[in-house]
């Protein structure tokens, strides 16, 4: 599940598996200066950007998935919220503008160690376009979603969550565990 | 906000920090392999154990803000969902078995690049103990709460929404952040 690690990143030396003192798991850890090298799960943070009764989604440039449908998200980076990544992330990806209303959806990966959330957002103009790992940026209305062409299981799901409360009005945030047994990604 | 690295933990000769090709962050970069080694923000998981009207606290034994009073939590691992993260803690922590409920409160907190998140609880029984590092455990009536012997502004926060929320038993997830200027751990 861990990345592998050869050297300690610290002096340079190389590193072994162990169970530190006070710990219950396998570590990398220097055989010279003792660091223990943790490893943990990555936050990838983003929106779902509505303008009116439509939402912006991006067909993806790159791998995985490259050529289907997303919302545009990214990894979370050190000393920024998770709001402010799921806007930078959609300027990035959609060269749009958007004020945050709410966290919506998030999403525990384990096979991947990945943690998914999203906001729900509102579009503040309708200036938007590919960024570089977009092929094209549009608005949908519900009915012309591509449900089978989008990316991953968390846009389908947040999509879904979206459309059926919508009718209601009332956008409970969604906890979900997404629980596979092989890698989704190819 | 980085940790400074060193060396490659690939191939073990030194990095230097460059912005990578397409990217527009300074990174730690291998010299010799160019392999990039990003840093990203850490979740803190937890639970806030329920049992009738009272809530489980623990006074932790270990620094930051020892012998204040806490939630169980702890940093995520690798392959876990974040509900397991939060159960696991909780029995690490308190040696308490609990039903989780749902997600509740949802912190991000940039100065220090994590992303704390709080799922409320039922305890299973009553065979709670202080765990390695606890000092103390115990259930607390919202009267007898220590509100100045807390350990961190993420607990405040969310004992607060807590007694706020029973009142109309209607639990909606918080998300917010705590953005200081300086480190709150001394």
């Amino acid at each position: 599940m861990d990345t592998s690690l050869n050297y300690c990143s610290q002096c340079g030396h190389p590193v072994a598996q162990k169970i530190p003192t006070g710990d219950n798991r396998l570590r990398f850890v220097c055989n010279q200066c003792e660091t223990v090298h943790y490893q943990n799960p990555r936050i990838i943070t983003g929106c779902l950007p509505i303008h009116g009764d439509r939402v912006l989604l991006c067909r993806r440039s790159i791998e995985p998935r490259a050529g289907l449908w997303t919302l545009p998200a990214g990894f979370l980076e050190n000393g920024e919220t998770t709001s402010a990544g799921a806007e930078r992330e959609t300027l990035e990806e959609a060269n749009a503008r958007v004020d945050i209303i709410d966290l919506y959806t998030l999403f525990s990966l384990p096979h991947i160690s990945q943690v998914y959330m999203f906001f729900r957002a509102h579009l503040k103009d309708l200036n938007f376009s590919p960024g570089e790992e977009t092929l094209e940026t549009r608005l949908f209305h519900e009915a012309d979603i591509p449900w089978d062409d989008l990316a991953f299981p968390v846009i389908t799901e947040t999509l879904r969550h979206y459309f059926r409360d919508r009718t209601t009005d009332t956008f409970d945030v969604r906890y979900q565990d997404l629980i596979v047994t092989r890698r989704l990604i190819p």
